[in-house]
Formats: structure tokens, sequence, C-alpha cells
């Protein structure tokens, strides 16, 4: 079906087809219950359905073909239709392997209730609990759309989160640059089975058509990014000078790194623990890895509950501002053997280690909410001697190690609060992606104006996306006078303050 | 099978039997999942642990022989197997239709891993979703206990949650007193459909046999109640001088109440909500019904998460205790408009009525946290002219009103905790159970010394149970001098405050 | 002037005279200062305007001669005033060496502008900075009322906070007894120099009149104590049967005890830390010594200002509770060398000791505000060899180590919040001292429905206290219907709860 | 004495001099108490001792000239004698009127004991409650150095804080550009009291020497600019090419504004409002205008207090952060009926109208912590028709309405949080001075390198303040392995952050 995978229509047994388009979710029948909670989500998403109005004429999106990596959730499928109703076509897959809702993968394919199915072609590759190769075969599905005559074309869009569709351009493109695919030595332990996984697909890839990554990545008007960790990785290509194609960061609009990553995972950290564990919050250690965003919004969300709450930073300015908020601040290998609760949020690897998982008290339970896996030493830990696996139930394991106390691991040590919740609710996810949209309509009408750089989206969106939903909240603003305007030398209608300013 | 439905074995088809004991659960292939989940409960119930421990040899129920009304969940599994521990025989129920963990029923009555099966012939009737017909039946099954020659028995003690088995007992002799059940009008509103339910079940078992909830009730040595709802009947048999047998007051312990009540709340309210809905709770106009332990638990775990909380209140001192804490306190009516989530946490009934839901906003979401569900008035909203309800999942239903507006309404009005998540974690639990086991002991052991009399354990035993579980949250405590001990006039060992004293 | 010490009429210099009225208070000049700051503290005490209200005609006090010895602030300033203004005539000390605010002393003499000074007869002996003899003088001067002829008379009735009145009519009637004073010898550290002072005033009132304290008890009708350290004396005195006559207590009202302590310490700890010392407590660590209501409100400020709290506790329940809320537990000498600030408040005896103090950290704070100053050995570190004192202001002390290492102690051990800054503020108070104003009422009315016991307000009259409190900030309370009363078996008016309930 | 006022020598009458030296304070005999708090304050702010250890030798500023405005507190006094021990030459005065601390100007021109009196010649003119002439007499006094022959030489450095200093420099060259001053009708009343003052003043040294000011701005190096009141002014001044010589914005480190604004004023504003009022903040409704940075603080403050809090915004983004912070936002006529507390947080004016304080409840209290007092129209209070005002005490002012209801202002508008307590606590003062001495060293030595225009520290020095002060508090930093830092694209060393991140 694809370059990549050849030999097999359906290497996944997760394929089916619908009015000509073919998808793969893990079962259709949860559509119907689908449809349900994207209904409840749009309520929640104030920030989406007022662009759908706003835009609801222009359709400033048609003839854009977006391939979209980011996890497919109930709220995501929100995105997607608000995408279409912009007059998108729109392929997508989730950046995680656990982080798809299967009945929100199913109603998006499905499509709302009385519409004609996929009027814009959605296609949905994705399923919780994919292997690293499903995953990878599910990324190469974004890349063959089909234009108004039936020819496979790429996209001229992506929307990232985590920066994996980006990379497999990128480096589809730089091998094909090299005419060659690295090698790796089977058994060099630098390198991840992952990336290993990667360097397959390519391989095949190349070897049918070595110009497919070079052509796609032509064709791209622009990528915008979710996250931290993919805004990171948009800055080294930049900094390099090897980007490919211009990229709005949308993480860094105040909107959303200031509020998906803090208030969203106040929320469903807590939602991750309690699904997974049952355990009681209250009284207990709770160890947090970094205090950036996420970190506060973690480590508010366990005092919110009555723990005792530890922050572990790099970064002096952090470290003070979580001394002034009350939180002791230590080094993990100095309090590991005290923590009940241990909770990585830092974007960086080798957080936890096994030296720390061996001395973690019995039972104790770690996670990651950071966006890879490899804040925690997963690999290691599978290689530690005598280590023994008890799945509890999915997204939970105990591991017992051979002195007989054992640890539990959220998620493999994937985002947990995806994993073993749903992730971010809606409310938040609906300031996120309000900007995603807003940033997609402005890379593809205006990307000639953008270079190979990595670009921000002006204030006075992102409090435009803060007014909708503070109205949704029923909160009332006050109105600067002409005077006071000019007083503080703004406009009245805003931006309201310079472009450093931290809120 | 039993006198009450006497023309069936089986009439719910849950039925099952091991070594010739009858139990009624929904699935037994759950009973792996639900002893990997007691084991990990055993490490978080620290107190019901050392008191296997500690009464391992003495054995001090022994010849006890309980029937158990209290949510048929993971946690009680370990204290029914604690007090299976220590001797005693029991026969369990769930005091809610919707409170059972079927993995938790399965695994209680199959027993811990490599021993015999039901040694002490612990059986279970509990299942997740009961009808209220079921629910009775269920009830009525603790009272035929088994004597070493096979003769039906009833029980000698009670473990309550709620005063549901207590009831019957005292309905049942009541009605045997009389010679008669009372009939009520078919249309008779002021009666509630459950209280009908009784009345039949009554009605039936008066017919088989009229002294058997007589000599059910003589055979009793005491009741330990767990609630304040079930707290307060007794008091009311108490003072009317119709109390059959001694009772002791657990949730009065302050290990129960200021803990289990607070302290519980506060983790499994927001479980609740996020399992049942997925919604931001921050940013959102949270309305909590009473400022009680639990209104108390509710509040801060909802401002915790960032809500703005409003407390509704009728007793004064409450009420300014929560304005003390900063929040809003305001009558239902007059903030009903601008709530996003209603939670009532009274002890009372009609607390929301269908004038109030009527006034809700579109998607508000409403549950109740006392332990009865007639502090929503569902059987009014079930009736309100033109409603119309969508099941979105189990335990979530959305009322949608003529006007075109809906609500979400959790759990049918029932214990939402329990109900869309799993109820009060282990380690609080363990605090409230122990008190439990504590008072079952003291009065099958002395119950000579009880009158007809409602109790509470002695302080001494209160701290006791604290003790335990500081030492397993890593508290040190500090020792009084003997000097100092002196000096306030107690004993170095305790009981460090007077009965009056309020934590 | 008086028996204790006739040689003078003006043993300390402070003594003035108006009308005919002796009083001795720092500098009468501040008397309109303080009549405007009562003026102002009337606005914020609304439970005792009220009371004036509400007794305006029957005036219940019109005979009662109160003794009252209970910090003489603005404040109590307004509760002298109310008193008054219900019939009553008022001598008054301060309980403590330095919370006498010397404005209010003056205006309470002068009376309200316009008014007759003093009708009733308001005789006030307090100023800030008492000595030790001075502090004993002045709460001599309390057992001297004069009778309509002129002679002098005892009280009737005792106002006290901490018990140091009733302690010097029950010592001085015990010695009286036994026809001496017992002596203690120079060099026994085992009794500290305040209770020598008492001896001294004691052994001089025997010289004089071998029967007056006997002939004082005699008509005392009855005392109403404010603190738990003072309840705690007079139960122990009761459970002698040495008590001489009835007591209530006030302290263990749920609106003295849940808020006074509670929530006055909450705002008074933090301010009488800022006045003393201007240093930052956010980022700090901060030792509270005890967790119950004063210890609770004492983290809860000390966290609100971003401090991280340690807590040393006893009482395993309260321990319990601290650690649910998020705190250590932990003992004061495992702690003492890391923290920024250590705060006593448990109404206990050397709980810093001196091999604590040595231990602090450079310019560390020390500060007690339980009732009695022997909570932080002062005369021990008084006593430590090498050991420098240098006063930095009124109040605050550096007690500079052999070693070079000091820290700063506050108002000599006693309470910071009144040495340091001005007590709890008037809010707070006026939920007390409306419980102290109907406790004198009623004792003073029904004394002979009391024994020689210690007995608490009816229920319905702490509701009553709280509703006037919960209007004055606004809150709206909910009524009970008939029906719900009738369902949880109370009275729609209240009292809604049963005795033992905890708040 | 100086050009603008020459026909006296001490028009105020606070003038001294010692050593050649003249400086004007309110009293020298505070110099001994001041010292003390100093010596106390070093412990306090380990940034600046540090420093002074760090350029010992070098003495960075040798042959700097430092005109500084900022509210001369003990805080300041360490900052002071911190820019005295790196070489430079100092003249001071406060930039609030009543913000001076007298002991601490006192002390810091006696200087540290066992030191020639004043060395580098530090002057400072500066006393609480200065009239507005008195306030701009002090600021003419910071241009007036001596050199080593003797001669009046200007500054070569100005420290600002809210801009008056380098708003009189730069007024004063423009007006001597044209030649004039503009003249204002005397009835006009868009132009404020203090502005007619300044024009007095600079009327006064235009006449005496037509191109002083242009002189002495040629001087200047740079200037160091400590709040976003002055920041503002300098980006105005840039952005209009009128920008007289470079500037650093301090305002903007993030160890400034996110530490000082927000963690300064959570300590600081609880403290003045108790010092003022004592009136209890638990309970209360309390209105902060504004939730930048300030606003944040407040909120947080009286909201750990017990306070209800209601934020008014005219960002959408920090309106949306105060609604997920569990804040109700509301404008503020809406809600001016309730409050018992008014702060405004701004740095804008006009934010309370007479209208809102005519509608404010009696004896609520009304505060300033933004920078200028315009932000409550104290000149419209005044001219409010029948208003009638009772002072207190100082900076406590009744302003009673002629319908008797009152007001309770605190410090005539201006910030309270100095006015009636003592600003910013040491520690968070450290952070900020400490960016301060290093913008002054970078600015002193590097000047060449810097255009006419605004600034900001480089990252990795705001990390090394924050690393001294995480020191200091005991806090313990993770270091980044090699490898990791590798990951995540930066040094080892810091910074660790890209410009744009928020903190």
């Amino acid at each position: 079906m694809t370059a990549g995978i050849p030999e097999t229509v359906d290497p996944f047994g997760r394929l089916h087809e619908r009015n000509g388009v073919e998808f793969a979710v893990a079962d259709l029948e949860l559509a119907e219950y689908g449809r349900t909670e994207i209904r409840l989500a749009e309520h929640e998403m104030p920030g989406l359905m007022q662009l759908r109005r706003e835009y609801a004429e222009a359709r400033p999106l048609h003839g854009a073909r977006i391939a979209g990596s980011l996890h497919m959730t109930v709220q995501t499928a929100v995105l997607i239709e608000t995408l279409v109703s912009l007059g998108a076509q729109v392929r997508w897959v989730s950046c995680n392997i656990f982080s798809t809702q299967d009945e929100a993968a199913a109603a998006v394919v499905v499509g709302p209730h009385g519409t004609p199915a996929q009027p814009r072609g959605v296609a949905v590759f994705a399923w919780k609990g994919e292997t690293l190769p499903e995953y990878w075969w599910c990324t190469e599905q974004l890349f063959t759309f089909t234009d108004d005559e039936g020819n496979t074309v790429g996209p001229n869009m992506i929307l990232d989160d985590g920066g994996d569709a980006t990379l497999l351009v990128h480096k589809g493109a730089e091998c094909e640059a090299a005419g060659v695919v690295p090698t790796v030595a089977e058994d060099d332990h630098t390198v991840s089975a992952e990336y290993r996984v990667v360097l397959d697909a390519l391989r095949r890839s190349l070897a049918a058509d070595p110009r497919r990554w070079t052509r796609i990545a032509e064709g791209i008007r622009g990528v915008t990014e979710e996250t931290t960790t993919g805004v990171n990785r948009l800055y080294q290509l930049a900094d390099q000078g090897t980007l490919l194609f211009p990229a709005i960061n949308v993480n860094d609009s105040v909107t959303k790194s200031k509020f998906d990553n803090k208030y969203g995972i106040r929320h469903s950290l807590i939602d991750g623990l309690n699904r997974a564990t049952d355990v009681l919050i209250g009284g207990k250690v709770a160890v947090v890895c970094g205090f950036g965003d996420v970190g506060k919004g973690s480590a508010e969300a366990l005092a919110g509950q009555g723990a005792r709450v530890i922050v572990t930073e790099v970064d002096p300015i952090c470290a003070l501002q979580a001394l002034l908020e009350g939180f002791q601040v230590a080094r993990l290998e100095d309090v590991i053997g005290k923590a009940d609760i241990v909770i990585t949020t830092t974007g960086n690897k080798d957080i936890v280690t096994t030296r720390h998982m061996a001395a973690m008290k019995h039972q104790a339970i770690l996670g990651n909410v950071g966006h890879f896996d490899n804040e925690i030493d997963m690999a290691g830990l599978a290689r530690y001697p005598g280590i023994h696996r008890i799945t509890i139930k999915p997204q939970v394991d105990e591991w017992v190690f051979p002195d007989g106390h054992s640890i539990i691991v959220l998620s493999e040590g994937r985002l947990m609060n995806l994993g073993n919740a749903t992730g971010h609710p809606s409310f938040v996810m609906s300031t996120s992606f309000s900007n995603q949209v807003i940033a997609q309509i402005e890379l593809f009408t205006k990307y000639e104006e953008y270079n190979r750089d990595v670009y921000r989206l002006p204030k006075i969106l992102d409090e435009k996306v803060a007014r909708i939903h503070v109205q949704a909240l029923g909160g009332e603003l006050t109105e600067l006078t002409k005077d006071q305007a000019e007083y503080i030398d703004v406009d009245v209608e805003g931006p309201y303050k310079p472009e450093h300013y931290r809120y």
C-alpha cells in the first residue's frame, strides 16, 4: 500500500475503507460512543467552535492537505473537524503509541451524524497500544494524500506534536541526499530500538523511491509544532541551517505553554495516577523532576491533593521559584529512598536511572509526563539482572527487583497522563488547538512571507484565544479607556504587553 | 433459597457455589485480577495488616458470624480477610447498588492463592449495577449463615454502612410485632420506590416466617456503623428506645470521620469527576452543598484543582468555617445558574430539586457524595415533563430538558465517588476499617458490658490507629517526657486530649 | 493601697485617678488615639455590638463585679465596654506582661467621648512591658472593688485568660487554709522566677489579712475561661475536687477554639513575625511545634506565605492530620539545624530547650504562640555559658552564642503575636468574646444551677454567635425545610449537630 | 545650595554635614539602630554579599558617580554599601515620599562602625513623609557630586526606580533645548500637582543655568531601571528616539520581576495591611486590580490568609490565568459594593475612581501597591463634595463621605507596602539588587558597547543570581551530565532556557 511496506495492503490488520478512503483504527463500532464524546467536548472547546463560526464562509484552509501527528483523542477529533470545516483535507496519526482513544479515532473517520461520510477524506491511522513498527508505519501513511485526479500526493502542511512527522521528512530527505541510510550495529546500546525502526523504514523507502522524501519536503509550506520537545528540535535544525520549511512554534504561545502545559497537567497527572493505581496521594512524599511549566502544574496538583512535594531542578531560576512556593529542592539521589511517587517532567533524558529505581521504596510509583519515554531508563530497567515484570493491568506494571521489593511503573515510562487517563481535558486543549488552527491558517495562506526559520504567533492572536476562553468561563474583562491606553502606550484593543513579558 | 424469595434458587442469575457455599457475584473470572489488587491494597492498609499480626494468635473473632453491608471494594476485601483471619465467618453485601468492584467480589470469594477455598465461608452477594429488588435480595442473604451442623442461623454481629442491614432487622421485627406490613397506595409520591421494595420483601418474609427477624435480632450482639447517616439512624432508634442491640459509632472515631470523610473524599471526588466526564475542573464554578467533613474535603479538592468553590450551608458554624477558608457562602437558588459543577455532601434530602436542575447551565455536572441518593431529586427529574435521558456511558447520563439544554448527572444521584470511580483509596480506608475491626472485637467479646445504646470507641484506640498510619507515612512522633505529661495532666502513652477535643 | 503592698500608694509610678477611681496605665494622652481604634474595632466586632443591642434594656449584668484578666488590647476594650453596657462594674489587667496596647488601656479608662467619665468604674491596671512583680501587683488590684457605700469588696465574677486570676484566688485560699506560704530555696532551679513572685505576694497578703482570699473566693459566682491552658488548669482543679466555684470553659465553644485559636493565629503569627523581623517567610524552613488548633493556624499561615513547614507532634491523630495536609512530621532534634523559623504552639513546657537553641542556624528566628512562656526554656538560655544578648528593638532580642552564631528570640519567649504585633484581629476576637459575654451572663444570673465543676456553653448559643458573624461577612445561610429537619432529626432553628461533632 | 533653590542652604531643615559632605535625613540618632538592622539584613541578602566578596579586589565601580533614586530602606542601605565597596561614589534619594526608613538613611550616611565616616562620600537626601516640593528638591541633590578637586560635577550613572531621576534629566534637557519651560494654567485639572512642582523646579534651573541638564545628560553613561513603570517610560523614550543614554531594564530580569514583584508583594502587602489596620483578612472579600506579577503575588497573599479574592483585568491572558487559579474575574464596578479590601497593582492610572470609592462599603480598606499614586484618584477624593478626612495614624486615613459611610485609605494612595510597612523583605530585594549591581558594572565598564536603547541582562547572569539564592535557602541543584546537556542543546553551566522562556 505504501512505498515503505509495498508487499502488503494491511500489515497490521487494522485497515478499513469507507467511500474509497482507507484508514486504520481499532474498532469502528466505537464510533457512536466517540460521536457522543465529541459532542460533549465541543461544549468545552469554545476556542475551536468560535474559529469554525468565524471562518465558516472564508474557508481559509481550502486546498490544504494537512499531515497531523498528535495524540488521537476526543479533543483532537474536535481539532480535526475544525480543520476540515475550514476547508482542509486531513490525514492523522497519534504521536504516542498509547495515547489514541479508540472511540475518537473511530468517530472521526465515520464523521458527524447526518453528513456524508468523510466528505473531505479524513483518514486516521491510530490505535491504543501500537508497537513501534506499527507506530512508524502509521506515521508513513500521513504522506500519501490523494488529489482530485486520484494521484498520490504529499501533504502541503504538517501539524506536529513532538516532531516525529517532521523528523521523518528531514531524516528521509537527508538519507536521500546521502544516497544511503546509516547502518547501526546490533549490539550498539547507544542507539534506541525506536531509531532502528525509523532507519529500517527509510531503508525500504530509499529502495523503492530514492527521491520520495525530498519531493514531499519540497511540497510542504510549513509545520506548526505543539510541544517544547518538538520546538527544541526545530530550533536545532534552524540553527544548523537544515530546516526544510518554515515552522511556527505553537508551544510558546502563552495560551499554549502557560495553560496546556501547566493547567492541563495539573488536571491529568492526578487523573492518570488515580486511574492507574487508586493510591491515596495525600500524605505521600512525591518527587517532581523538573519545575518548568509541566513541573509547576504537577507540583500544584500533588500539593492540592495533600502530598508533600519535593522538586529536583537543574535551572537555578526554576529551583528558586520552587523554593519560594514552599517546595523542598533536592537531588533525586538524596530523596529517592523516601519517595512514594516520582514524576518526571523535564523533556530531558536519563532523569530516573536504574540506580534510582533500585533504591525506591517497595510499591513506590514511577511515571513520566515529559514528552518522550527516555526520561526514565526503561530499557535499563528491562535489562536489570533478575528483574521480574508483572502487568497488573494495561499500562500499569509492577517491576519486582531480585531483593523482592517492587516498583509500579506507569505506561511503560511514556506519557502516563495519556496512557493511564485521557490526557489533558478539552478546555485546556481548546486554548492550545486554537493556536494550532490559527498557525495553520497563517502558514498555509502566507507561507511566502516566511523563511526556513522558527516563528511565534503575534501576541494579539494569543490574546484573542484567551479572550474567547475567558468569556466561556464567565470572566468579565475590564476595558481600558483611551486615556489609560495612551498612558501605558498600548492600543485599547491590545496587545497589552511587550514581547518579553513572562505572565 | 431464602424465606423472602422461595420460588427460585437464583432469582437474578448471579448465584455460584464453591465448596458448598453459595454466593452471588458478577464474574468469577475477575478473581485473579482482584487478587492482585488486593495484594497491592494490603501495602496501603497498614492498620489492617498490623491488626492481623497483632491478633494472629488470639483470634478474638472466633465464633463471630458477621453480616457486613459495606461497599464491596478492594479495600473492603482486605477488611473482610482481616475479619476472617481473626476468626470470623462473614457474609457480605454492598450498601450501594453501584459501588461493588466486581473483581474484588470475585477475589474475596475465591480467597487468597494457595489457601483452601473459603475456609471460613466468606459469602458475597454483590455486583456493580444492581437493581433495587436485587439490592434488597442481596441484603436478605446476609442473615442466612450456616452453623457447624448445617443449620441456617442468623448473624451474631452486624457491620453496617448507612444502616440498611440494621434497618431491615429493625423494620422486620417491628412488622412482626405488629403482625402486619404497612401498605402504601400506588400513587403516594411521598414514599420512595426503594421503601416499597423493602416492604414487599418484608411482606413475603412475614408470610413465610412470622418471627424470623425477631429471632435474628435476638441473636445479634451488636452493630458497628460506618457513616454519619447510619449513626443518625441509630441515635434516633436509641432516643426512641427501640434500638434492639448495642451499637458502636465508628463514624465518630476521629480517625474515621476526620480522615475517611475528609481526605477520602478529597481524593475520590476528583477521581469520580475525571473518570466520568474528563472535564477540566480548573476555572470552573463549583458549588458544594454542605461543609461538614465530606464538604470540607470536597471543597479542598476542587479548589486544589483550581475551581472557584461556592458553599451552601444550613449550620452557621460550618458556614463561618467556609467563609474563613475563603469560600463564598450562598444559597443554591442564588448561584445555581452560574455553576459548572454541583456536588451534594449533606446527608440530608431534597438538596437539589428539579427547580434547581432546570435552572442549571447547559452541560453542567451534578453529582452526590452524601450517603443516600435522595440528596438530588432523581425521581422528580425522571418525571419532569418532556425530559429526555441519554446514557453516555455507565453511570453518566445526560438529561435533556425540553428547552434543549441538558445537564450531566453522575451515578443516577448515588455516591459518584464509588459509582464513577473506585471510592476512597486504601490508605484512608485503612484508618476507618481499623476502627471497624477494633469495634467488632470490642462488641463481640464484651457485649455484655453494653446496653442498647450507641457508643464511641475510647480515644486511646483512636490514637493507636493513628499511630500505625503515621509510621506508615514516615512521620516521626515526638515523645512526651514524664515531666511534660504531668504538666498537662496526661499519661505519657496517651490519650492526649479530652473527649470533647475537636481536632 | 492594697493589702499586698501597703507601704506605698503607687509602687510602680503608673497610678492615675479620675472621678475617684484609681487605675494604672502607661500614658493617658494615648486615650484619643485609642478611642479611634476602638471605634474602628467596633465595626469588626459584630457579635459584641449585637449583644449590646440585644441586652440594652435588660442589662443582665447589673450588679456584676467582674475581675478580668485578659490581654488589654483594643478588642478587649470593646469587650469591657460591652460588659459595662450590660450593667457590670469592671476591673481589668492584662494576662501577659507584653500584651497591653497602651492606647487601649488609656481609652477604656477615659471612656467614650461625651459620656461621663467611667460611670461604671472601669479600672484598668496594665501597661506594655510590665516586670513580673508589676504584673502580679496589677493582678492583685483586680480584687479591690468598691461598693456603693465605698467599702472595698471582692469581685463576684472572674473573666480569665490562662487562669492567673483564678490561680491567685485558689493559691491564696490554699495558703490561708494551710496558714502558711511555702518557702522555696534560692537555688532551686525547678521553681520559676514567676512562681517566686506569686509566693512573695501571698506572703505579704497572709501577713496583712489571713482570710482575704478565702473571703474573695466565697464571693465569686464563677469564672469564664478563655484558653486551653486555663481550661486545663480548671479541669485539674475540678478533678482534684479543689475548684472553688463553677467555671465555664469558653475555650471549647466551637466559635472560640476553632476560630480564635486557628484563624486568629493564622493572621497574627505572620503579623508578629513581620513586625519583629521583616524577614521573608517564603522559601524558608519553618518548624511548627504542635498541630492543635493554634498549630494548624500557624502552619497554614506560614505555608500561605510560601514557607516549607515541618510539624512536630506528640499526638498521633494530630500528626496524621499534619501529614495528610502535606506537612513533614519530624522530631525537633532531627530538623532544628535546618530551620529558619521555629514556632511553639503546644501549651506544654520545655518544647525548645537550650540544646535545641544552640543547634539552630545563625540568625534563625524563635517565637512562641502558646499561652505561657515556658514552651521555650528562656531561663536556661539566659544561663547558657558565654551567651550574650543584644536587644535589637523592644521584644526582639538577638542571643549570641559563644561560637559567634546567634538566634533571634521574640517577646522573650512570650506570646509573640501579642508582644510583637497586636494579637488576634477584632473580628475573630468578636467570636471569642461574644461567648465570653454570654458565659458571664449565664453564670452571673444562673450560678445557683451550677456546681463547682467545668461546663461548656450549649451548642445553640455557639450557633447564635456564628450566625451573627456569617451575616457580617455577607454569607447567606440556607434554611432547612421542616421536612428536612425532621429527616435528620433536628429543629429547624438548630442546634444542627450532636455534642460530639468535631467541625 | 543647588542651582534650583539658590536662596537657601537648607530649605527644609534636614541638612546635616559630616566630614565636608552634606546630606539631609530625619534624625541622625537613629543611626545605631539602623546599623543593627543593616547587619541583620546582610544575612538575608546573600546575593549582594557574594558580589562584595567576588569584586573585592577588582572594584569595578571605581570612578563611578551613581545617582540613585530608590526607596531608602534598610535593604537599599545594603545595596548602597555594596556599590561603595565596589568603588563607587553615591548620592541617594527615595523614589517615594513615604518609603524612607529614617534609621536606614541615618545609618548609611554615618557608615559602618569603625570605618572612617563616609570615606566615599555617601550622601542621602531622604526622610519619611516628604512633601512634593521636598521630594523634588531631594531629587535635584542627586546631581551635584564633587570631584577630587572640589568641583561640582554630575553623576556618570543613574540607578533608578520608577524613572523620576531619569525623567528630571530628560525633561530638563528638553526644556533647555526648547529654551522654555511649559506653563500650565492654574485651573487645568489634567495636570497633576506633582508635575507642576517639577516644572517649577526646571523653571528655576533654566533661569540659573540654561545648559545644566544638557551637560548632566552628556556625562551619564547609562541608567539601570528597577520597575515596570520606569521601564515603560524608557521604552517610550527609546521608541521616540529621545532616550539620551543607554538603559538596562533590570525589572525584566527573571530574578527581579518574577521574584521581587511577586514574592516581595506576597509578603509586604499583608504586612502593610496588618500594620495599618489590624483587620482580619480571612473571610473578607478582597478585590485585586490587575493580575500581573504584583497582582499575582497580592492575590496569593490574600488567599493564603483566607480572603475570597476577586480579580479585575484588562489583559485576557492574565485574566485567564486568574480564572484557572480559581479566582473570580469581574469588573470593579460590579463588585465594588461587596469588597472589604481593594488593592490596585496595575501600573496604570484611574483604576479606582471617586465613583468607585463612593460605592464602597463602610470602613472598607483601599490601598495601592502599583508604583505611582494615580492608580487611585486621590485628588478627586479630596475634591469630593462634603468629604471629611480623619487621620487615624500616619499613612492611615479615614475618608468620611457626606452620607456618613467612610473608607480607609492607606498611604494616601501611594505604595502602601512601603508606606504602611517596610516594603519588600531583604531576601527578595537581594535578588533584585544583585541584578542592579551587575547592571551598573556592565553599563559603567562597557558603556561604549551600548547604544541609546533599552537592554536586558544576559540570562546567564540571571541564573547566577538565582544560584546564589538557591544555595542560601538550602536548595540542592541537580547537575546536567554532558550527555543530557547535549541532548537539550545547552551548556552544562547554562543558560538553560531560550530567551523567550516565561518561567
